[in-house]
């Protein structure tokens, strides 16, 4: 079973929502380390029914610290810590609601990236499942590192979704070959001619509702507006869509309806997004994560550890180089 | 009162829906005239009790045809005969349903654009009143263009929704200034410098569903990521509702929400997206445009004309030229 550190102190609701998901976990049969400050998160576990293995760090991280700075210069802070948990083998995987930045700069300079990684990239997964990468790591890229986002992305789809040729999709402004910047024209080539994956051409934002891509590739400025748009437009429809259900449906069917959308669109379901391109699983859940996001985001990342996530992205990257030259 | 030349050989529906939208356009009080083929436009006016003038233009630009080039080859199409009707003051706005290329280029090669302007730029609608652009005419901008866009999305906002002082937000990935690629960082600087308009600074694809602007600046590749981005995601969580609904409510409610739902989030509403910069009001249809949507599209040109949008974009303009030297 894969063991997962477990960055106790990151996040808005750290760490008791950190320790409260990571026993939810632990009781779902993962393989749970915590680590951060043992006289916060000690009493915590007291009052549950788990003893998880806690591994001290007492520095922390702030949301206004240089997260390439403070990582280097804060060895002792906890995603540090449970990013040398994962550099050292101790841990297959792990998890961290503190900043993205900081979880980006632990897997770059403690873990590190897999060979030939020109940029490790942020993946989000929408509420029906498809995958999107980058979804904000990289604000500029090069159609090279779409290409490299291409094999990860499918690696990724293949190792969490079962799927056994994931249909790839490049993120575009029209159907038609041709379409789009320079980026995706020559990005556009290059998958193309790259073996072992399924690329289904240009695809658009409108493909999220259309079974035609499992997996969106785009830079991560673009994938970001994508992303937040997604969550945007279902807050605009679900504020219509109150409004609706006040004029026609009963109080009771309405509260009904409206809560079980809520938790088909919830984002804790997933409970985080996966970094791919380091030598390790890492996954980046939510600022405001819960106790279920964190528990799921656990899973997630427990998922790709047994599934051999971080072999599969390997084994893509070196088709990708080859195609690439 | 301000004449609207349609196109009535555009669009997948034409020329049946564009006529019938027309005189439901003229039915509402708006001055209307229809370009294109007499022997078909001639025989629908006659089944309806609207006498519409008609401008004889017999070619027809196909969607395969190279635009730029059509529309200075084909003197005689549709749409390039309702542009010369716009360029020689004969009409005051124009109305096609036909692609958006053509569109483009007869604005471009025939009204011609305004003084200084570096790109018209395509500003689309929300259903929430939220104005995008460029939403598609650019994929590749300059700063300089993005001030451009900000003063003439405030035009439109002001003339389209009677706000005083609309709230203009520069699409990010994040609120912070500083955030995003050279383009952002620089457009930023440049807006924030600009008198006369309302700079609320970064915005995300969130705020759609967020009271903080009015109006999203952003380069047209985004632009329109964004915009079909919403209209997937809104499918989705359509597509998520029927699901629960069926489930939850009886039949009736359930078909009751699910319509008021798709009416409030029908783009048909506003029929069409304003193409800003051009010596002329000129909204461009969806191809696949019913009669309905072509009646608001004439009736969002008319309103363009009568507001006096081209005069404020092009003061607009001015202001954006000196603040960018």
């Amino acid at each position: 079973m894969a063991r997962i550190a477990v960055d106790a102190m990151g996040g808005d609701h750290a760490p008791d929502a950190v320790v409260a998901g990571a026993v939810d976990a632990f009781h779902r049969g993962h393989d749970v380390v915590l680590v951060g400050d043992p006289a916060r998160i000690e009493p915590l576990l007291e009052r549950s029914d788990a003893d998880l293995p806690v591994v001290s760090a007492l520095e922390v991280i702030e949301m206004a610290d240089d997260p390439s700075r403070a990582i280097r210069e804060k060895k002792n802070a906890s995603i540090t810590v449970a990013a040398q948990l994962v550099a050292s083998g101790e841990a297959a995987g792990m998890v961290s609601a503190g900043s993205t930045g900081a979880s980006m700069a632990a897997s770059a300079f403690v873990i590190g990236r897999l060979p030939g990684v020109g940029r490790p990239a942020i993946a989000s997964f929408f509420p029906n499942r498809k995958i999107l990468l980058d979804s904000g790591a990289n604000t500029a890229c090069r159609p090279e590192h779409l290409v490299q986002f291409a094999v990860m992305g499918a690696a990724l789809a293949a190792t969490h979704h079962g799927f056994d040729l994931p249909r790839i999709g490049l993120l575009n402004i029209g159907e038609e070959e041709g379409k789009g910047r320079d980026l995706e024209k020559e990005a556009f080539r290059l998958i193309k001619a790259l073996g072992g994956i399924r690329f289904v051409g240009n695809v658009e934002g409108r493909d999220l509702a259309r079974d035609t891509a499992d997996v969106f590739i785009t830079d991560g400025f673009t994938g970001n507006v994508m992303l937040k748009t997604a969550e945007g437009a279902s807050q605009l429809v679900l504020r219509l869509l109150e409004r609706s259900l006040a004029d026609i449906a009963p109080v009771s069917v309405a509260d009904d309806v409206i809560s079980a959308l809520r938790t088909a669109l919830n984002p804790e379901t997933v409970g985080g997004a996966q970094l791919l391109g380091t030598r390790g699983v890492v996954v980046i859940a939510h600022g405001s994560a819960s106790r279920v996001a964190v528990a799921n985001a656990i899973g997630l990342a427990a998922g790709g550890a047994e599934q051999g996530l971080v072999d599969k992205v390997a084994d893509g990257l070196l088709r990708a180089a080859a195609a690439v030259g």
